[in-house]
């Protein structure tokens, strides 16, 4: 391996590898995680940021999500980015010390989907925390070395576990399509909600409204550059109204529209306030069985556009993230260290924490 | 004839020119219709073939459909082909005695939708027998002779009229891109179901499932050339019994469904049974408001696609009928002439008559 | 102006409207030029901004470009922007007073092309100072009013005639797909170079590499943005060490290149320096005939892109205009007003003078 | 294994594995082939129907095609089928007994070009018979199982083996966008202008006009459905005539023009013949360099397209051949076994044969 370039760095030692294992219902625990063997393809990170997603919650709190049920203790979190310690013989574009951010889903690679370059819709992936595939909240994992992308120096370990979450973002942006031409409407100022606002903004979109219930999460998005912002209620019968109130702030027509809460009144008023031949990208997912004007919006060639994760999209997010288009920094509202304790607080923190936007560990 | 190849013909009679006005509800009535003058770029067709669309005998009905409501006096049809008698001075393509497929639709050619290709959805559209713009079930009519489309020799007036409810087809199959790869479902054998069936074939589907409620529709279905057909009912409860009689009958994944109907089980079969990165077009219209599991499928990438008439499709429905691909006469069911109590009987067909496909004037 | 949002103004004297005709080779005079009527769309321009082109200068020595060929005395001109004086009785989105960048080409909404939305391809186009079709150096023209697009306050007339140019660059962007993940390469710093540069970092090109022969002209094109320069030889022997140079400039694979010069050599690098799966878009016109590696860069399906002219370009410029995301002020490199000398002056500076960019007319 | 409803079937005996091995220009000799380890996701194959290539010719003849070099011996052929002996642990859709056609190309699933579904562009490709990959003219080989395709009751193995060139006309057509609005020029009618041929019909073409030098392969290219032929000569200075007779043959306006040969004149041909807005497909490798008038194309928007190999081919191909769109059993004009005396002739026939197609072996 030497002449290449490369080298394996000294054996992770298991006695030290811990993880956040997710046992039962709020029952998370530090436990030792033992590392799979390093395939010649792969990598062996120590992790250094890991950011809680909702969905981590949502198991912690149920044990599963949609059609997901964890079955076995399970290894959580997916948002995160490390250090290499070791690389595989074939492996070339990577050497111990590198910093990385990280692309959480195995795909097959022999089905279809995969080969017709849709590989996040594969039916066979393996993703981080998903059941019953472990996590990467652990301080070393294994993983194929394609998946790790080198962060220029500029781009800290924080920010590159955030190229998770705005992968989100960015493939919703790349699925409707938005570049410098975009007027984009966006529905809800959560995080999904935030990621897809820097994402457009980055794609080029020249005006962007952001809409939500909440005076707090509208300033917040005020800041992190939206144009207009206009809060609404959770009223169904003011959906009207509130399509004008958009269509005022918007100026002009709106061209694509993101729901990032996915209610049948958010997705309604995406609908409505969309101009003809536009698009509207269901994001978020509140409700499930939906009860929207899909007709009147159908009869104006709007079309409805799902997103499912992303792909290859961690390239683009590391490049939006070294020139500046996109600063993630503001949306890590709190840190907290690898300890039971810690780990603890932040998963409690991450579910009722009013202002968290992003809750991240530091490992 | 002149020299220049054009001629302007004998002046059309007034006298002579009679049309189906729609006076009131229930109420139409053949009476003179003076017909506007010839611009450079017009033509004056002497209407030979009109079909009857349900949205005719809504007006006839409600005198409304969506926003459009009848105020005054308006003559009916929008399905129909001619032979000209006169072009204007400007006009190179055709001569009197020329077999046409008429476009009903004339745009504005000044806003972005219409300079960006899709002139369908252009909100300053005036569009035959769509108040308050007259329609073309009369003896004579002026139009823009770029939206008269030659006929070839062996195709007949009445399946050039029929090239406007097969452009609905058309449309949607374009809008799906369907190919000799997409595995089509279509809801619902209705007239608009049908003409999807034939053009989702003549666009190289090589396998086509077709579903209804009713076994005499489905059987035309059959005998138009679906492969398979499932008969279904229309408790929203079947539908996922039903989305397995379809796979089944498919034998492979569904990548794009036609919701030829429009209801809330409708769309809710066609979204449960399309495969992750697939289609559903809604073309039917049933529900405007519509209750259906949009999340799932968003969370598989299936994009609705809606449709609103067509454009740019006269050419390739008169090829497909020209080379027989597509066979639209077997959907001509019933054929009346062009008198008061003819009239009336051809929209009682229409409106009530149980195995009615098209009902066609020869007038 | 009145309730109705119109106005006609007051007649335009055609005593006082003179224009620049172009009488024979190095013949340009400024004479009397007789309005057209105001038809129900058009508007009165008073024309304050017209830039000269390489056509312009083209014309005026050879009588003739490609196959266009100038028969009759013809009005030069076609970069504009003016006040708009008067306005036809159905125009709703201007009144007099307006400051309007003017699209000079006129298509006839009747043919394929047109109706497809690739208007700039139809081949009965009517196009400023395309003969026999006369141009807008003239005190005042009479054109479509949706041709002429309203400035914003911000956005000088000037601005508004470097739209024509600017179209040019943002027309070749959107054919090759330009976004934030490409890398370009423009071959050529030339006024169509540094439109195309300015265009492919309004849409988001992270990374541009500009080649040219001329110092200077790299050093404008590095004031004006482009991340590298490379100076070339006009040698064709030094392409391969030239694509090395390139290469390396740009630090990683050439998505696009833009060839802005169009010779064998400029050609010949841009196809051999593109990255497998990546566009070359052709936008210099230098040879006609071409010698190039069209088949080594085939197998790498690298496509090469051709483009005429421009569609619905004029909003988007504006946008990047008011915007700031594009600065075309350091374009204009000379003003001259209009008299019989300074319009013989100015066509000489445009034709002879070595750092002249963009020479610009304030009528 | 067993449960899983497959066998691995007995061992193939290394002893009885014979393979055609290129050892030196000239010199193809059958010799014993030692099969690699199955692993878990792959199938062991004993071929039945094996085509020449002209890239095999090429190979024997020169040892070299294009960059690749044969430093090595290598046994030849890439065209192929047969039938499953042993299939790897993990596969589930194959079991022995099971005849397939094959994909010859594995590529690396890590690289960019992978990823975004472009994976025969991918350079790490490692393909049947492209030194230094041993080819599948053999009794056996191991190959992914995922690139093993099985073929229905009513397509035989020889037509399995025929998906290989058959792949590069469907990736041309899809390339190039053909449906059944697409009037298509043929440009050369050898193997490969044949098979495009075959694509362009079944992908829906109107209209195919096919041009050769010869008489021979016109007249089988019209029996295989080719609606006009155009007979022309090899002197340039013919081509500005013999569009126009193109133009004649077409009636209309050429959509796409496919160039099957790739010398200066087929291109010259292809780009004056093609309508604006259409696109020029390179599928022919004639002329490295070519001089052709790509500057008077590019300004019509003729878009110049290039193709390698193809990819995610085989289960349309196999569906053209099961539903009879495509027949390509004509085309197969030679038969030989797999004897050293018989493989000898049989490329000599490949070589030489006037009236050759394809050359076959049946093993």
């Amino acid at each position: 391996m030497g002449k290449g370039g490369m080298s394996h760095g000294s054996s992770g030692g298991e006695e030290e590898n811990m993880a956040a294992w997710l046992l039962g219902v709020n029952n998370l625990k530090i436990q030792p995680f033992k590392l799979p063997p390093l395939g010649p393809h792969d990598a062996r990170i120590r992790m250094k940021a890991v950011g809680i997603c909702g969905s981590d919650v949502h198991y912690l709190k149920e044990m599963k999500l949609a059609d997901f049920v964890v079955k076995e203790p399970m290894v959580m979190g997916h948002e995160c980015a490390g250090i290499i310690e070791e690389v595989g013989p074939e492996v070339e574009h990577l050497v111990p010390g590198d910093r990385v951010a990280i692309e959480p889903g195995i795909s097959c690679w022999r089905c279809n989907l995969c080969k017709e370059g849709r590989y996040n819709l594969c039916t066979d992936m393996k993703f981080f925390a998903t059941p019953p595939v472990h996590g990467s909240l652990a301080n070393q994992i294994v993983h194929p070395a394609d998946l790790c992308f080198k962060l220029p120096d500029n781009v800290s370990l924080e920010e590159g576990a955030m190229c998770e979450p705005l992968s989100v973002g960015v493939h919703a942006c790349r699925r409707a399509n938005i570049g410098p031409e975009t007027n984009v409407l966006v529905m809800g100022a959560g995080p999904i909600g935030l990621v897809t606002l820097l994402a457009a903004r980055a794609f080029g979109s020249p005006r962007i409204v952001i809409v939500d219930v909440d005076d707090h999460r509208l300033s917040v998005a005020k800041e992190l550059g939206a144009d207009e912002t206009v809060k609404v209620s959770t009223d169904i019968k003011d959906v009207a109204a509130e399509i004008e109130q958009i269509k005022k702030a918007m100026g002009t027509g709106v061209d694509v529209s993101f729901d990032c809460a996915g209610f049948n009144k958010t997705m309604s008023t995406a609908l409505g306030a969309t101009f003809s031949g536009g698009k509207v990208c269901l994001v978020g997912m509140g409700h499930s069985i939906m009860t929207v004007p899909l007709t009147p919006a159908a009869v104006r060639e709007i079309d409805v556009v799902g997103i499912f994760r992303y792909k290859n999209t961690w390239p683009l997010c590391i490049e939006f993230l070294r020139s500046g288009k996109i600063d993630v920094k503001p949306l890590i509202t709190h840190r907290y260290g690898f300890s039971q304790k810690e780990v603890e607080e932040a998963f409690e923190t991450s579910a009722h924490g009013g202002k968290a936007i992003k809750v991240m560990f530091n490992l």
